[in-house]
């Protein structure tokens, strides 16, 4: 008896090792044909350089519809396909936000309106500035400190933390609540410090909210320097402000998503890897988020090109949107549920083309149990952090239709430094870093199409 | 007495959770001070603007060594010294290297002769080229096969690999020996392809070797995209190099590593970190190894920062002379061996100031289990990598007396693009990724300092 379980033990053991083996050499074979062959990063240069920044709603964003179509057909996709989705048109016109002390004259200072905030409507607005620190001093100031004034949220970006999306987190709630917190007791706009990790002066725009019932008044960034000289000059001085922008919503607009995808070998039910193809209207969004589309399509062409037989249907999702509203994800969910489509598995890439360092998972314990057991297959490869619990904006409506959901973690330590600014240039991507993103990407799918 | 085993494990382990948890808020205190306070960063851009690259021997060398002098005065080292070191000089003067066609014009490449190679004492020396992709296609050419020739070594940088160092370590072989095997067959000089992971043409310089009794014929290098044209031209065509460079060996000189230390509160036995102080002759030296030299005397700094009271003295070493002759290396080691001075650990940053992934220990098991056991508290930082076995060549001499050594090891996709080139600059450095690295060496330092 003893010597049948030692046998059986033995060959329990040798399949094992003989399916790691059998893995690694795939995951090998992905690595060397993406480093050596992938098209990601000539993609990202075309995309970035001939049709650059392209929120949802400008021109740029309808060219970049047609273009990630023609790669999605490049890529190999056996069918490629635009999803119609209704988007919000923010636009920003022109704006100036100015300052004068008691003594001086105006001077202009460097500054972005967030995005989806209304402007003053091309007049002057302007008012004594008030700094505060914290959303805790803020709410220690009465209406009447507050009326008519504009307040100054100088939060720093906590460079504390070695994860930076923490820091991020944190001065998140400064540009989201901003405008509302400043009408609640009656303040004529908002300036913030941008969610910066660099030591310079640009600023960082991003999404920003208004509520119901509550005047929308607009909310405006500085960068750190300009932050830090502002701070500096208050503590001696009244300072006033003034600003003129013609930024604001102006209605919907029917946009698309684009979809394209390898028929499932064994059945139709769907793997999905995505990004989002909308940026903001600064900079040419390489990181934020070209780097997550390319290294989606690129996942496509390497099945194809190595001639992987996928059993399920694998399908890249370039979402529209994702920057303003999220309605490309919302409708791709919307879509996915009407159609009673299933979906085993989706992953985005939305947190930059740098080094990928793991996989978050957003899913019950036993399946990120047995993802997590795959760890020395993705060690060599530089990934071994499979502890986030979150998944990418775009495909949370799949999650909460039950889907597994997981994004992709790379380095972080850069990320904040140029996000969401004029600096999110090509030049800023790392070849090699941004094709590992794509090979950690094609492996995962490669095991999940395999065992589940 | 199960109850006394069952308490006393209890008690254990209270104690073992109550020391990580000592530790780990040890570890975020290091971590804050120098990703808020850290000095390294705008230290590297004093060394790289205003003194830039520093090869031994060179008068910008011996700027930085009175630089690295006063750095570590600033960070409050106990003591501050120069060890004096016997360095070679090597000198790269005027060169140019040109190809003709059979139809046509010379035409100037883009080049660099490789560190301490011998040039042509400003004549003209010309001949056909001979292409080789491997060093077994060499071994197949006969004498007179080669004779006369420049032999044009063009393997390519092996980009399939995700460790980059496993490419470098590869086509390194080329870079070494290239000029020893041309001789030997009768070549008048080599050029090799750039041990270069960029796709541009950028000439990556570096060391290479000579042989006692083996004429010393010139070793030149090309960037990726002048050797990828010369491999086109030379399908057709016979092609004509002709060389011309000054450089060449100039003796010795006296030059020095520079020291500074904290003295150790319960004995004098030393914990090193270092970096090498001198750097190729071409960029800034910024990543190699200006990151290591800041990193280092970082550490110092932290120590006295945050009040820590070090066992162990921990000493700081800028070595001189790393990239053309490790000779402050060799000489700090026959120093401490003929002081009889005890050292307890070596640790050296010298692969670029890049997100540190892990650690490399050279020692022996038990101490290599031992700091494998902290992974805990390093992963938080990003640090998860103890499987290297190797360690900085300008410790080697302190491994070979039997001192455990280490090596920080950073992110390698970036590194091999700018290695040794114009393009190592300052520019090319992020801030929280250099100081993280300091993060790291700090904690270790302060684990080993506290256990060992």
């Amino acid at each position: 008896m003893k010597k049948t379980v030692t046998l059986s033990l033995l060959v329990t053991g040798m399949a094992v090792f003989g399916q790691f083996k059998e893995d690694s050499i795939q995951f090998s074979k992905i690595s060397s044909e993406i480093l050596n062959n992938g098209k990601g990063y000539t993609e990202l240069k075309d995309l970035t350089k001939n049709i650059g920044n392209r929120l949802s709603g400008s021109e740029a964003y309808e060219k970049s519809v047609k273009w990630a179509e023609q790669k999605l057909r490049d890529a190999g996709a056996d069918k490629v396909w635009l999803q119609e989705v209704m988007i919000p048109v923010w636009v920003r016109g022109k704006e100036s936000l100015q300052i004068k002390t008691a003594d001086g004259q105006w001077k202009k200072l460097k500054m972005l309106s967030l995005g989806n905030s209304e402007g003053t409507g091309g007049k002057d607005v302007s008012g004594e500035i008030i700094m505060v620190k914290s959303l805790e001093e803020y709410d220690r100031l009465t209406e009447s400190q507050v009326k008519d004034k504009i307040v100054f949220f100088n939060h720093p970006f906590n460079q504390s933390y070695a994860q930076t999306f923490i820091a991020y987190r944190e001065a998140g709630a400064y540009r989201r609540s901003a405008a509302i917190l400043t009408a609640k007791k009656g303040g004529k706009f908002a300036i913030i410090r941008s969610l910066s990790s660099a030591f310079d002066d640009v600023p960082h725009t991003g999404n920003m909210r208004y509520e119901d019932n509550i005047s929308k008044v607009p909310a405006v960034t500085i960068g750190n320097t300009t932050a830090d000289e502002l701070e500096k000059l208050l503590k001696n001085k009244k300072v006033t402000a003034k600003l003129n922008s013609n930024c604001g919503m102006k209605g919907e607009k029917l946009s698309h998503s684009v979809i394209g995808e390898i028929t499932g070998k064994k059945d139709q039910s769907v793997i999905v890897v995505g990004g989002h193809l909308d940026s903001w209207d600064v900079g040419e969004g390489a990181h934020d988020d070209g780097a997550g589309i390319v290294q989606s399509i690129e996942v496509l062409r390497t099945f194809k090109k190595l001639g992987i037989q996928n059993n399920h249907t694998i399908r890249a999702v370039c979402f529209a949107n994702e920057e303003n509203g999220t309605k490309g994800g919302k409708q791709y969910g919307k879509t996915a549920r009407d159609s009673n489509e299933k979906h085993l598995f989706a992953i985005e890439s939305d947190a930059g083309g740098f080094s990928p360092r793991g996989i978050s998972l957003e899913m019950d314990d036993k399946n990120s149990t047995q993802i997590q057991s795959w760890v020395n297959l993705f060690l060599p490869y530089g990934v071994y952090n499979f502890d986030g619990k979150y998944s990418g904006s775009d495909i949370a409506p799949l999650h909460e239709m039950g889907v597994p959901t997981a994004e992709l973690v790379p380095d972080p330590q850069r990320y904040f430094d140029i996000h969401h600014t004029e600096e999110d240039t090509f030049e800023k991507v790392n070849r090699r870093e941004l094709l590992l993103g794509s090979v950690v990407m094609t492996q995962l799918i490669y095991m999940i199409d395999k065992n589940w």
